[in-house]
């Protein structure tokens, strides 16, 4: 196996893009991408393509198919795989296309993810799919309602508050305001967080991440022909998909997410550092009790300190774990199958040193993509 | 890259399964696949799962996380991938299974397909998903009426007749009868299948495959460890993916499969042999004209002879080419995202010996999996 660098990255706008296709916004991604990289459209060996849902959200299913033409590389016929995980996709598309060139069968691969939500109106009944439907969304529970017991639950055990939750997002608004691709570039305060309607008590709107359209790409490389392509590779010194059951009844401890811990644990293995190495995260904060969890699942803190980290103001730009430089799901936008591409990117670009108004100086970054719950993580360890 | 063997093979029964659900169904073929290759599921590294829609046949999407946990592989965090590539979606999922243990990466994966269709009515509108919305089905055009142009300008190039595409569907029913798992165990005669309603004129119901319930799921061991599970291993020579334009109009020659032409030169340059090498072939013949054409693609005739091996039985069990002993996507059933598993499934039970009433002789077989129109294709050579 041999090391996989990221040579160019891509990022389509973020929101409600009603003046873009399904099409049009994975071009623009990848034009971005392809021109960053500085290849030309024929090296590229094969594609892989994350996308949760384009069978309800645009009626259409053989995205692979779809996309490598649009992208002009049906012509050569390049393979292209789709892979969905939920709002995981991301995540492991780039898995499986790191694996592709580390394995030495592509030279060159495209790691995409892509999704247009916005031209339905049941966009979030739609999300609930990514949980057990015949177990949890039958019976009536959505994603929401079953993060919202994760918070209560966690307000029980440990005193965390609704304001704690509301910093998370504050956070977050203000880091999108430097992002120019962000949904979201204006900062809010806790006040408009907690005074924002419920969507799943105690979760309010702005505690929610949007539903977005959106697409990222990232061109992958192995590390014997990036130096042709870029100065400033950035290498994937790990990357982990780990699983876990999929309803939350079925977990002994529904603030445990086995599936981040096993892939942390293995990601820290594989590049051989220790968490505290890691300079920048981009974690999957779809809601945030999602990002409060995450950063006592990887490590960051024990269980039932993820607020602390919030009150201390660690996982600021300018703390110590710095999270969601990007504005994260919630500013940045969620573009489902996209995101764990664009958290990638965003630590490329943190890397490279080219995320200026947002730039955290870091050698190291960290992106976590979960799906639904957390039954499926990626966990990906970047180095420049 | 090592040498990679199926050691287990499992297939449920295909058909109208009202009385088992999605998750009944892979457990099922898993159940069976694990017995026949004589492991424990513990020893299982990491899965594939081709599935073409989940979320719009029963509202489930993360079905790598849903099917990771009821096989019992969440409980030890395994990593699942779906993959989907309209009704290619099984033979993505066996190409990525197949590269990560060639890669060394995993010792032992699954490389599953399931589908459960008959939950909905509107199964055939979804199949339509698989060709291009904007271009070809929102003015109007259904896969069914796609497959009918290419089969009149077939006729009207070349002299083949209704008569000639009925006559695979009767060899596939034939075939089926000898197989236990298969969906329409019945022999039917010509008259049979032009006197069914049309489904797209020139094409009948009879001349359509079924869009059937139905799971299978190979398990793929590295050669350095295959030989401690079974004493008839079947090795994977090669399989190679490639791409073709989504849209009919697109295409130079609508006639011209040309992912599939690609797939097949390289997977015979990959596997080292000529097709005149290859003893048993399960080809996707979602309509009668998709195996026609799959034949002159493929290269067991030059284009405009397909029908001639229909008129001269080349293609029957017994004859030179012998296609589809299963009963292929016709008789044995189409399981859609399931079926690229399938038809490998069928090559391995032949080359092992174990295909009983339809056995072929044979050394070495060729599976051709495509989506939609042939936008995507997937083509495997297996060795014993």
């Amino acid at each position: 196996m041999r090391r996989v660098a990221v040579i160019g990255v891509g990022i389509s706008r973020f929101g409600e893009l009603w003046d873009m296709s399904f099409r049009d916004i994975v071009i623009s991604a990848g034009t971005e991408a392809i021109e960053d990289a500085n290849l030309e459209g024929r090296e590229i060996e094969a594609m892989y393509v994350g996308n949760m849902s384009g069978g309800r959200f645009i009626s259409q299913e053989h995205i692979s198919a779809l996309i490598a033409d649009y992208s002009g590389l049906a012509s050569i016929n390049v393979p292209s795989v789709r892979v969905e995980a939920g709002d995981a996709s991301g995540g492991v598309a780039l898995k499986e296309a790191y694996i592709s060139v580390a394995s030495g069968i592509h030279d060159i691969v495209i790691a995409a993810g892509a999704e247009k939500v916005t031209d339905v109106g049941s966009a979030s009944e739609i999300m609930d799919s990514t949980i057990d439907q015949e177990w949890e969304a039958f019976p009536g529970a959505s994603l929401a309602g079953l993060y919202a017991m994760m918070a209560r639950l966690h307000m029980h055990e440990y005193g965390s508050t609704e304001e704690d939750l509301a910093g998370i997002s504050v956070k977050n608004h203000k880091n999108a305001v430097k992002n120019p691709k962000a949904q979201f570039r204006r900062e809010i305060k806790v006040q408009d967080v907690l005074s924002s309607p419920y969507t799943a008590e105690p979760l309010k709107m702005l505690d929610t991440a949007p539903i977005s359209d959106g697409a990222s790409v990232l061109i992958l490389a192995g590390e014997d022909v990036a130096g042709k392509y870029t100065d400033t590779p950035v290498f994937i010194d790990a990357i982990i998909q780990s699983s876990d059951f999929i309803a939350l009844q079925s977990r002994e401890n529904i603030l445990e997410m086995k599936a981040v811990k096993t892939a942390v644990r293995k990601a820290l293995r594989m590049s051989r550092c220790e968490l505290n190495d890691v300079d920048v995260f981009e974690l999957h904060d779809s809601f945030t009790i999602t990002e409060l969890l995450l950063y006592e699942n990887i490590g960051l803190c024990r269980h039932g300190e993820g607020h602390m980290l919030v009150r201390e103001g660690e996982t600021e730009i300018d703390g110590r774990y710095p999270a969601n430089p990007s504005g994260g799901l919630k500013a940045c936008g969620h573009a489902v199958g996209a995101t764990g591409i664009r958290q990638a990117g965003e630590i490329v670009l943190q890397l490279r040193g080219d995320a200026s108004g947002r730039q955290v100086q870091a050698e190291r970054g960290m992106a976590v993509n979960i799906g639904g719950t957390g039954a499926t993580a990626v966990v990906s360890i970047f180095r420049r």
